[in-house]
Protein backbone atom coordinates (compact mmCIF):
# COMPACT_ATOMS: atom_id res chain seq x y z
CA UNK A 1 0.00 0.00 0.00
CA UNK A 2 0.95 3.32 -0.72
CA UNK A 3 -0.31 6.40 1.79
CA UNK A 4 0.16 10.10 0.44
CA UNK A 5 0.22 12.50 3.31
CA UNK A 6 -0.29 16.69 2.92
CA UNK A 7 1.05 18.93 5.91
CA UNK A 8 0.67 22.39 5.30
CA UNK A 9 1.15 25.35 8.10
CA UNK A 10 -2.10 26.50 9.76
CA UNK A 11 -3.99 29.11 7.93
CA UNK A 12 -2.63 31.93 10.52
CA UNK A 13 0.59 30.80 10.72
CA UNK A 14 2.88 33.57 8.27
CA UNK A 15 4.92 31.57 5.81
CA UNK A 16 7.65 33.24 4.49
CA UNK A 17 8.66 30.62 1.70
CA UNK A 18 5.24 30.90 0.29
CA UNK A 19 5.40 34.96 0.30
CA UNK A 20 8.67 34.85 -1.31
CA UNK A 21 7.86 32.98 -4.16
CA UNK A 22 4.40 35.44 -4.40
CA UNK A 23 6.54 38.16 -4.64
CA UNK A 24 8.21 36.52 -7.33
CA UNK A 25 5.96 35.97 -9.36
CA UNK A 26 5.76 40.08 -9.71
CA UNK A 27 9.18 39.54 -11.65
CA UNK A 28 7.49 37.22 -13.80
CA UNK A 29 4.94 39.99 -14.63
CA UNK A 30 2.13 37.99 -11.89
CA UNK A 31 2.53 40.12 -9.24
CA UNK A 32 -0.14 40.54 -7.22
CA UNK A 33 -1.95 44.12 -9.02
CA UNK A 34 -2.54 42.09 -12.02
CA UNK A 35 -0.70 41.75 -15.34
CA UNK A 36 -0.83 41.97 -19.30
CA UNK A 37 -3.30 38.96 -19.43
CA UNK A 38 -5.11 39.69 -16.64
CA UNK A 39 -4.32 37.09 -14.00
CA UNK A 40 -2.50 37.43 -10.45
CA UNK A 41 -1.09 35.38 -8.11
CA UNK A 42 -2.76 36.41 -5.04
CA UNK A 43 -1.01 34.20 -2.70
CA UNK A 44 1.18 31.25 -2.23
CA UNK A 45 1.34 28.67 0.25
CA UNK A 46 4.09 26.38 0.75
CA UNK A 47 3.27 22.93 2.09
CA UNK A 48 5.50 19.31 2.55
CA UNK A 49 3.89 15.92 0.96
CA UNK A 50 5.24 12.93 2.15
CA UNK A 51 4.55 9.65 0.25
CA UNK A 52 4.79 6.56 2.62
CA UNK A 53 5.34 2.92 1.60
CA UNK A 54 3.42 0.35 3.59
CA UNK A 55 4.02 -3.58 3.66
CA UNK A 56 1.91 -5.79 5.27
CA UNK A 57 -1.23 -5.51 7.15
CA UNK A 58 -4.63 -4.00 6.33
CA UNK A 59 -5.82 -1.15 5.05
CA UNK A 60 -6.96 -0.08 8.70
CA UNK A 61 -3.60 -1.13 10.27
CA UNK A 62 -2.36 1.16 7.49
CA UNK A 63 -4.37 4.36 8.34
CA UNK A 64 -3.93 3.52 11.75
CA UNK A 65 -0.15 3.49 11.61
CA UNK A 66 -0.05 6.59 9.04
CA UNK A 67 -1.96 8.73 12.00
CA UNK A 68 0.45 7.43 14.37
CA UNK A 69 3.24 8.68 12.13
CA UNK A 70 1.22 11.97 11.42
CA UNK A 71 1.49 13.26 15.07
CA UNK A 72 4.62 11.73 16.03
CA UNK A 73 6.97 12.05 13.11
CA UNK A 74 5.77 14.22 10.28
CA UNK A 75 3.84 17.11 11.68
CA UNK A 76 4.21 19.86 14.47
CA UNK A 77 0.44 19.70 15.87
CA UNK A 78 0.68 23.40 16.90
CA UNK A 79 1.39 25.23 13.77
CA UNK A 80 0.57 23.06 10.92
CA UNK A 81 -2.46 20.32 9.93
CA UNK A 82 -2.12 16.88 8.35
CA UNK A 83 -4.35 15.34 6.02
CA UNK A 84 -4.47 11.47 4.50
CA UNK A 85 -5.24 12.23 1.16
CA UNK A 86 -5.25 8.48 0.36
CA UNK A 87 -4.24 5.67 0.80
CA UNK A 88 -3.81 2.88 -2.56
CA UNK A 89 -3.62 -0.30 -2.43
CA UNK B 1 -9.06 30.28 -8.45
CA UNK B 2 -6.51 27.89 -6.74
CA UNK B 3 -3.91 25.47 -7.70
CA UNK B 4 -2.40 22.73 -5.88
CA UNK B 5 0.94 22.11 -6.90
CA UNK B 6 2.91 18.90 -6.15
CA UNK B 7 6.88 19.01 -6.57
CA UNK B 8 8.68 15.67 -5.80
CA UNK B 9 12.21 14.52 -6.24
CA UNK B 10 12.39 11.89 -9.28
CA UNK B 11 12.14 8.49 -8.75
CA UNK B 12 16.49 7.96 -8.78
CA UNK B 13 17.46 10.81 -6.74
CA UNK B 14 17.97 9.90 -3.17
CA UNK B 15 16.08 11.74 -0.54
CA UNK B 16 17.72 11.54 2.81
CA UNK B 17 15.07 13.00 4.97
CA UNK B 18 12.86 10.67 3.58
CA UNK B 19 15.02 8.01 4.30
CA UNK B 20 15.73 9.64 8.13
CA UNK B 21 12.02 9.15 8.40
CA UNK B 22 11.83 5.34 6.80
CA UNK B 23 14.41 4.42 9.74
CA UNK B 24 12.66 6.58 12.63
CA UNK B 25 9.95 4.12 11.92
CA UNK B 26 11.67 1.32 13.07
CA UNK B 27 12.07 3.46 16.80
CA UNK B 28 8.11 3.52 16.59
CA UNK B 29 8.02 -0.24 16.16
CA UNK B 30 7.42 -0.34 12.17
CA UNK B 31 10.86 -0.41 10.51
CA UNK B 32 10.99 -2.27 7.34
CA UNK B 33 11.23 -5.87 9.13
CA UNK B 34 7.83 -5.45 10.14
CA UNK B 35 6.56 -5.30 13.77
CA UNK B 36 4.28 -6.68 16.27
CA UNK B 37 0.94 -5.78 14.21
CA UNK B 38 2.50 -7.34 10.63
CA UNK B 39 2.64 -3.73 9.06
CA UNK B 40 6.10 -1.92 8.37
CA UNK B 41 6.86 1.24 6.54
CA UNK B 42 9.10 0.22 3.69
CA UNK B 43 9.59 3.76 1.82
CA UNK B 44 9.23 7.75 2.70
CA UNK B 45 9.62 10.43 -0.06
CA UNK B 46 9.52 14.09 0.68
CA UNK B 47 7.99 16.49 -1.34
CA UNK B 48 6.48 19.45 -1.49
CA UNK B 49 3.06 21.29 -2.03
CA UNK B 50 1.87 24.13 -2.86
CA UNK B 51 -1.37 26.22 -3.17
CA UNK B 52 -1.44 29.12 -5.41
CA UNK B 53 -4.21 31.30 -5.28
CA UNK B 54 -4.93 33.50 -8.49
CA UNK B 55 -7.48 36.10 -9.35
CA UNK B 56 -8.44 37.08 -12.68
CA UNK B 57 -8.16 35.73 -16.08
CA UNK B 58 -10.14 32.35 -17.41
CA UNK B 59 -9.20 28.62 -16.61
CA UNK B 60 -6.58 28.00 -19.49
CA UNK B 61 -5.06 31.00 -18.25
CA UNK B 62 -4.07 29.87 -14.96
CA UNK B 63 -2.51 26.63 -16.07
CA UNK B 64 -0.59 28.48 -18.83
CA UNK B 65 0.43 30.59 -15.65
CA UNK B 66 0.83 27.65 -13.21
CA UNK B 67 2.84 25.98 -15.73
CA UNK B 68 5.49 28.64 -16.18
CA UNK B 69 6.02 29.10 -12.26
CA UNK B 70 6.07 25.24 -12.23
CA UNK B 71 9.17 25.48 -14.66
CA UNK B 72 10.93 28.54 -13.52
CA UNK B 73 9.91 29.29 -9.55
CA UNK B 74 8.60 25.77 -7.92
CA UNK B 75 10.99 22.72 -9.25
CA UNK B 76 14.56 21.84 -10.46
CA UNK B 77 13.77 20.08 -13.82
CA UNK B 78 17.08 18.11 -13.35
CA UNK B 79 15.92 16.48 -10.03
CA UNK B 80 12.49 17.38 -9.35
CA UNK B 81 9.01 16.18 -10.96
CA UNK B 82 6.16 18.72 -10.32
CA UNK B 83 2.25 18.04 -11.07
CA UNK B 84 -0.57 19.77 -11.09
CA UNK B 85 -3.00 18.09 -9.16
CA UNK B 86 -5.89 19.89 -9.81
CA UNK B 87 -7.13 23.74 -10.09
CA UNK B 88 -9.68 24.40 -8.24
CA UNK B 89 -12.70 27.67 -9.32
CA UNK C 1 29.84 40.89 -0.80
CA UNK C 2 28.12 37.39 0.37
CA UNK C 3 25.86 37.37 3.58
CA UNK C 4 25.35 33.93 5.47
CA UNK C 5 22.21 34.08 7.01
CA UNK C 6 20.95 30.83 9.46
CA UNK C 7 17.36 30.78 10.31
CA UNK C 8 15.91 28.57 13.43
CA UNK C 9 12.47 27.62 14.72
CA UNK C 10 12.35 28.67 18.46
CA UNK C 11 13.95 26.76 21.32
CA UNK C 12 10.32 25.53 22.38
CA UNK C 13 9.02 24.96 19.22
CA UNK C 14 8.77 21.32 18.24
CA UNK C 15 10.64 20.15 15.16
CA UNK C 16 9.17 17.01 13.66
CA UNK C 17 12.11 16.49 11.10
CA UNK C 18 14.64 16.80 13.35
CA UNK C 19 13.19 14.17 16.31
CA UNK C 20 12.52 12.37 12.71
CA UNK C 21 16.29 12.20 12.63
CA UNK C 22 17.23 12.13 16.00
CA UNK C 23 14.96 8.79 15.94
CA UNK C 24 16.89 7.27 12.88
CA UNK C 25 20.12 7.61 14.60
CA UNK C 26 18.88 4.37 16.82
CA UNK C 27 18.84 2.30 13.75
CA UNK C 28 22.15 3.56 13.22
CA UNK C 29 22.90 1.90 16.58
CA UNK C 30 23.17 5.35 18.27
CA UNK C 31 20.03 6.34 19.45
CA UNK C 32 19.24 8.16 23.07
CA UNK C 33 20.22 5.39 24.60
CA UNK C 34 23.60 4.95 24.01
CA UNK C 35 25.71 2.58 21.86
CA UNK C 36 28.06 0.44 21.89
CA UNK C 37 31.40 2.76 21.61
CA UNK C 38 29.11 5.10 24.39
CA UNK C 39 28.03 8.00 21.87
CA UNK C 40 24.70 9.12 21.77
CA UNK C 41 22.45 11.51 19.40
CA UNK C 42 20.47 12.73 21.75
CA UNK C 43 18.55 15.57 20.21
CA UNK C 44 18.96 16.87 16.91
CA UNK C 45 16.98 20.01 15.30
CA UNK C 46 16.70 21.20 11.58
CA UNK C 47 17.22 25.22 10.41
CA UNK C 48 17.56 26.77 7.15
CA UNK C 49 20.59 28.38 5.62
CA UNK C 50 20.84 31.54 3.17
CA UNK C 51 23.76 32.53 1.26
CA UNK C 52 23.07 35.75 0.11
CA UNK C 53 25.01 37.57 -2.87
CA UNK C 54 25.15 41.56 -2.86
CA UNK C 55 26.57 43.33 -5.37
CA UNK C 56 26.55 47.54 -4.61
CA UNK C 57 26.81 49.44 -1.80
CA UNK C 58 28.75 49.19 1.28
CA UNK C 59 28.40 46.79 4.38
CA UNK C 60 26.75 48.91 6.58
CA UNK C 61 23.92 48.90 3.58
CA UNK C 62 24.27 45.46 3.02
CA UNK C 63 23.50 44.44 6.58
CA UNK C 64 20.48 46.82 6.75
CA UNK C 65 19.02 44.73 3.71
CA UNK C 66 19.78 41.09 4.83
CA UNK C 67 18.07 42.59 8.46
CA UNK C 68 15.18 43.49 6.05
CA UNK C 69 15.23 40.62 4.14
CA UNK C 70 15.01 38.26 7.19
CA UNK C 71 12.19 40.04 8.62
CA UNK C 72 10.24 40.02 5.17
CA UNK C 73 10.96 37.08 3.28
CA UNK C 74 12.91 34.79 4.92
CA UNK C 75 12.02 33.65 9.00
CA UNK C 76 8.63 33.88 10.46
CA UNK C 77 9.15 35.78 13.59
CA UNK C 78 6.44 34.21 15.66
CA UNK C 79 8.04 30.99 15.33
CA UNK C 80 11.53 31.17 13.89
CA UNK C 81 14.77 32.73 14.90
CA UNK C 82 17.24 34.77 12.51
CA UNK C 83 20.82 34.92 12.64
CA UNK C 84 23.43 36.93 10.56
CA UNK C 85 26.05 34.90 10.62
CA UNK C 86 29.07 36.90 8.33
CA UNK C 87 28.86 39.61 5.90
CA UNK C 88 32.18 38.42 4.02
CA UNK C 89 33.56 40.88 1.40
CA UNK D 1 28.86 18.48 22.82
CA UNK D 2 27.15 20.12 19.86
CA UNK D 3 27.82 19.78 16.14
CA UNK D 4 26.60 22.44 13.83
CA UNK D 5 26.50 20.76 10.29
CA UNK D 6 25.06 22.81 6.80
CA UNK D 7 24.23 21.03 3.85
CA UNK D 8 24.23 22.87 1.02
CA UNK D 9 23.20 22.07 -3.63
CA UNK D 10 26.59 22.03 -5.37
CA UNK D 11 27.20 25.05 -7.12
CA UNK D 12 26.09 23.27 -10.32
CA UNK D 13 22.47 22.31 -9.03
CA UNK D 14 19.48 24.58 -9.96
CA UNK D 15 18.14 25.49 -6.32
CA UNK D 16 14.40 27.37 -7.36
CA UNK D 17 13.63 28.06 -3.74
CA UNK D 18 16.57 30.19 -3.62
CA UNK D 19 15.87 31.66 -7.09
CA UNK D 20 12.24 32.89 -5.90
CA UNK D 21 14.05 34.24 -3.03
CA UNK D 22 16.17 36.33 -5.45
CA UNK D 23 13.37 37.66 -7.34
CA UNK D 24 11.16 38.14 -4.46
CA UNK D 25 14.16 40.91 -3.66
CA UNK D 26 13.11 42.90 -6.51
CA UNK D 27 9.51 43.55 -5.31
CA UNK D 28 11.02 45.11 -2.14
CA UNK D 29 13.63 47.28 -4.82
CA UNK D 30 16.53 45.02 -4.62
CA UNK D 31 16.55 42.90 -7.28
CA UNK D 32 19.48 42.16 -9.72
CA UNK D 33 19.46 45.29 -11.42
CA UNK D 34 19.79 47.80 -8.43
CA UNK D 35 17.72 50.33 -6.59
CA UNK D 36 17.88 53.60 -5.37
CA UNK D 37 20.23 52.94 -2.02
CA UNK D 38 23.06 50.93 -4.92
CA UNK D 39 22.53 47.54 -3.23
CA UNK D 40 21.43 44.83 -5.13
CA UNK D 41 20.38 41.13 -4.40
CA UNK D 42 21.97 39.10 -7.49
CA UNK D 43 21.98 35.72 -6.05
CA UNK D 44 20.69 33.39 -2.68
CA UNK D 45 20.93 29.75 -2.14
CA UNK D 46 19.00 28.02 0.64
CA UNK D 47 20.79 25.11 2.45
CA UNK D 48 19.82 22.90 5.35
CA UNK D 49 21.37 23.27 8.94
CA UNK D 50 21.74 21.32 11.44
CA UNK D 51 22.22 21.08 15.12
CA UNK D 52 23.02 17.62 16.21
CA UNK D 53 23.54 17.44 20.53
CA UNK D 54 25.64 14.42 21.72
CA UNK D 55 26.13 12.70 24.59
CA UNK D 56 29.42 10.22 26.05
CA UNK D 57 32.29 9.74 24.18
CA UNK D 58 34.85 12.12 22.73
CA UNK D 59 35.30 14.56 20.26
CA UNK D 60 37.06 11.98 18.03
CA UNK D 61 33.78 9.56 18.28
CA UNK D 62 31.86 12.95 17.73
CA UNK D 63 33.26 13.80 14.75
CA UNK D 64 33.40 10.17 13.55
CA UNK D 65 29.34 9.76 14.07
CA UNK D 66 28.31 13.00 12.30
CA UNK D 67 30.25 12.55 9.36
CA UNK D 68 28.27 8.91 9.61
CA UNK D 69 25.05 10.84 9.77
CA UNK D 70 25.74 13.45 6.79
CA UNK D 71 26.53 10.57 4.62
CA UNK D 72 23.61 8.34 5.57
CA UNK D 73 20.59 11.01 6.92
CA UNK D 74 21.58 14.66 6.28
CA UNK D 75 22.57 14.52 3.10
CA UNK D 76 22.43 13.25 -0.82
CA UNK D 77 26.04 13.36 -1.75
CA UNK D 78 24.99 13.61 -5.45
CA UNK D 79 23.55 17.19 -5.57
CA UNK D 80 24.38 18.33 -1.64
CA UNK D 81 28.25 18.89 -0.27
CA UNK D 82 27.96 18.80 3.81
CA UNK D 83 30.36 20.39 6.22
CA UNK D 84 31.20 20.19 9.54
CA UNK D 85 30.71 23.76 10.96
CA UNK D 86 31.90 23.39 14.19
CA UNK D 87 32.13 20.43 17.26
CA UNK D 88 31.55 22.85 20.81
CA UNK D 89 31.72 20.94 23.80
Amino acid sequence: MKAIVTVTLKPDVLDPQGRAIQRACASLGHGATGAGDGIAVTDVRQGKRFEIELAGGDRAAAERLVRELCDKLLANPVIEDWTIERIES
